[in-house]
């Protein structure tokens, strides 16, 4: 059976995740769904990271294994007629071998937070950014996000039902830029990048660094957070409609951009 | 009574344009409700531009008079509050002069157009981008932009139905920028500044300029449309859903931005 990589976009909003659930919409769920009106059977997808309920993507990667050797950009053009109205499209598709795997061949994931700092309700992008109606203070969410970078034990940042063996993870990077949205105000883009994430990681780091950026808490109460090792110690989780899967990294790139 | 200037965003896609209309959506005619519930009585309220059917604004600007000497961030606090559920807000507000006026006093609109190169459907911004499925050609279409540059008999590029007095206007600039979009897709955006439009003219501007992007017509062919003054020889009228109203300048910002 050909395997096919598969990048996949999806807005969060309508979802209870990435992972099928019975009488649930899911992403995983409509993806099945719609390779099951090209080959009549049941599928079973993997992806690279199971993202929460209301979290988006525009890098998931997922594989499927098909019995007709698809041609991968008919392929994607079936799979994206199949999918309509569910905000979910594939944006590549690639021919992989048979023992490449979305989740267990890939080296990075790489995740993108987007907070929007105005007052007034917003009217684009609205369920897309989380939205503060406070000024932030870059500098010291910058201050304080890079006491998280490294190897750490993360137990402060990780929710109370993470299955991950390990609270150790190495957090490659993290990177917060301001950019001027076109109303004029500002927003805040936080990239992380890690070979895996704890779950809730980046809701609880960006909840957290909301509180420095605000004035509540100094850059420096991070790094005491982080060596509690402790979950009471973390700031509130944020929202998950501002996060969004951008990549993942495999050792050779199966789309070849 | 005092007189405010407002700053207005809009997602047109709800709406039968900015001006009131009996029985039918429009944002002139959400604002004014929302006047009514702070001062209950009619209300009328001038616009810099008089955006169609599902065209955007993030910069719109229009003036409005209180019986009351309101608190100008209290007042767009309060219309903030009655304009909801509608994707409408009054992101700034200020006190003028009486005879201050939103589309009088103005010497220059900013628009913006938004063009995405892609096949798959889009799952973000749907109906906040005009696309289309193929490569476009950014060097063809400036030098297509550039012969429109100027001030220029506009015939072929105005509706049937515009009423502006004569089809003579100068069109200050006119940029197009390649971005590339967090998906690895590339948008287009149209940017151009003039003291007034005609109607349809930007999606008159960006219908031909697509299909020179596309390679459908050379560059030059512009130019003889425009020296035509025939709208027959337009390219096709574009869709509204990419066109947003950027921005008015005044003789003095009233927003003090």
């Amino acid at each position: 059976m050909p395997r096919y990589a598969l990048k996949v976009e999806y807005d969060g909003g309508p979802f209870s995740g990435w992972q099928r659930q019975v009488d649930l919409p899911t992403v995983q769920g409509a993806i099945e769904a719609a390779l099951a009106r090209l080959e009549p059977r049941d599928h079973t997808i993997a992806a690279a990271g199971r993202t929460d309920a209301g979290v988006h993507a525009f890098g998931q990667v997922a594989h499927a294994d098909m019995e007709k050797d698809w041609d991968p950009f008919r392929l994607s053009e079936a799979l994206n007629f199949h999918l309509k109205p569910a905000p979910v499209a594939i944006i590549a598709c690639a021919k992989v071998a048979d023992d490449w795997h979305a989740r267990f061949t890939a080296i990075e994931r790489r995740y993108l937070f987007r907070l929007v700092a105005r007052r007034a309700p917003l009217t684009f992008e609205k369920g897309q950014v989380w939205q503060v109606g406070h000024p932030l203070d870059l500098a010291a969410m910058r201050e304080g996000a890079a006491h998280l970078v490294g190897r750490h034990d993360f137990t402060t940042f990780r929710s109370s039902i993470c299955q991950a063996d390990s609270p150790v993870k190495t957090l490659d990077r993290f990177e917060i830029e301001e950019i001027t949205r076109p109303d004029g105000f500002p927003e805040y883009r936080f990239r992380l990048r890690a070979r895996s994430f704890l779950h809730n990681q980046v809701r609880s780091f960006v909840g957290t660094l909301e509180r420095v950026g605000a004035g509540a808490w100094a850059p420096d109460r991070v790094a005491e957070a982080l060596a509690a090792k402790d979950r009471a110690a973390c700031g509130p989780v944020c929202p998950p409609h501002g996060l969004y899967l951008a990549g993942v990294t495999y050792p050779h790139d199966p789309f070849g951009q």
